[in-house]
């Protein structure tokens, strides 16, 4: 089943013990649709300004990725640009040059408009809303959101929670949207405003899920070598979508597995600069790591 | 089998949201005690002064726990004095008084010296020697440490990990013994110092297990409500090294289960102050809440 993602498209900078890339390509819609690719045919709804080289959008449709919702206007695409300390645990935002994201109004292609599963990344509430309007029949609808969202919108961000199955939020964003500090208190204070799954991402310690009071718990997946971690939730939100949508089904067992390719995606994600680990990866890379995760954590009773 | 613990005895002051407790039973080898109690019989080397309550003394032993190493000589037991913040996350000491614990000189009894399995809770690494020393045959020998003995008594503490299967630390005490920021580099780098065995404790995410350059994962038991945390990463140790000598075995599975039930009795000390929780704790109790730790984290691959 194909999965709709919308978010930012953008050209990023980023400093890391690592090295620099300059320009290279990003935006939350980008992570997920490569992650998600892996699994599932994916639509792309974003905008890009008309210095975005064209090979970018190329390598999306290579990976099978439809570009039909990808507006393409005058002006200068989105511009991020961090630097990560050591071992990249913290990041310094240096610049947020929004430029043509600033006016973005997302439109739908009408070969869009019948899509089930959907993936509203970080943008803002009101444009998340609008894109469910364009949307016939949304059976599976995920969203991610931010802080300033939480504090500066969140009349229509509650209206947004009213709509989907799925939030995903940081540890900060979750105590910020319930005023709850403990985790489990938080996912299901944040369950009942609307989303019958929350998924609180947890950075280097993986993710809890929450599912009509059931919780299930996913690791990172352990990296010795952190290059970029830029994207990577996005990169969990699309290895978790991707499989549901392909799976066709949405029940605890299926959550939790996909919560897992979520995990190995976004870990494969920091594993180079940009997207360049997600564009050259494989499925049975994908597949081996999964089992991997799998040892990891389960142990005999 | 038995095992041997050797550390601290105190009497603590805990200031939690949840309340406040004046000298309850506290202290590292007791916490260990009633935890690996639950699995194995246990040895206890530590010191009190004479105003330790009888009761206490009663307790332990009513719980299968030999007191016949717990020396009991003039003066006032160790006081240890904490508040914890909002969902216990942030501790502040307010009062260490080591009082007869800083002239302590472990003498283990002739009955203990034939024993096979060691915990050497957080004490001086050179206690940490004297106590092997007095050991026969010592088979398995975890050990635990602090960023105090990392920083003031390195050499020692070298030569405590040359005579150790494990070493216990935490994430920050893990970065400052290994200078590695990463986990999985920290953890590998620990090992190359002696133990094959590391056991990086992460709080409320768990612990991260290191057995021959294989890693294994563990969660912490999502609590909804935690009281007092003191004495969880002591009661995680009880529930590894009690079940491990319990089992007779030494190998990645029966690691990995032990590190389980670690994360199971840590959690479980957490829902009470000071032991409260662990003497009112039945077996069938920790089983059920092992299966419930197994199936949070064993999704289908």
């Amino acid at each position: 089943m194909t999965v709709l993602v919308v978010g930012s498209m953008a050209l990023d900078t980023i400093e890391a013990p690592a090295g620099r890339r300059e320009m290279i390509l990003g935006g939350a819609a980008n992570y997920f649709s490569l992650a998600a690719g892996h699994f599932t045919p994916v639509q792309l709804v974003g905008v890009v300004g008309d210095d975005f080289p064209a090979a970018h959008v190329a390598a999306l449709e290579s990976r099978g990725i439809s570009t039909a919702g990808l507006q393409r206007v005058a002006g200068k695409t989105f511009h991020w640009s961090g630097r990560y300390g050591d071992n990249c645990n913290e990041r310094e935002t240096l610049a947020t040059d929004l430029n043509v994201f600033a006016d973005f109004k997302p439109v739908l292609p009408d070969s869009y408009r019948a899509t089930r599963h959907v993936f509203l990344a970080n943008i803002h509430p009101q444009l998340q809303l609008d894109v469910l309007d364009q949307i016939s029949a949304p059976e599976f609808v995920a969203a991610d959101t931010m802080n300033f969202w939480i504090s500066g919108e969140l009349p229509l961000l509650r209206r947004v929670l009213q709509r989907v199955q799925a939030l995903f939020v940081n540890e900060g964003e979750a105590h910020q949207l319930s005023g709850e500090r403990n985790l489990v208190a938080a996912a299901r204070a944040i369950a009942a405003m609307g989303p019958p799954i929350v998924m609180v991402k947890l950075g280097a310690f993986g993710a809890l899920l929450w599912w009509h009071g059931e919780l299930r718990l996913v690791p990172a997946f352990p990296l010795t070598t952190v290059i970029d971690p830029t994207g990577a939730g996005d990169s969990f939100g699309g290895g978790f979508a991707g499989t549901l949508a392909a799976s066709g089904r949405i029940d605890l067992p299926t959550l939790h597995r996909a919560a897992a390719f979520g995990s190995v995606l976004g870990a494969f994600c920091c594993e180079g600069f940009g997207v360049e680990r997600l564009l050259h990866l494989t499925r049975a890379e994908i597949d081996q790591r999964l089992s991997k995760l799998r040892q990891l954590v389960a142990f005999d009773t």
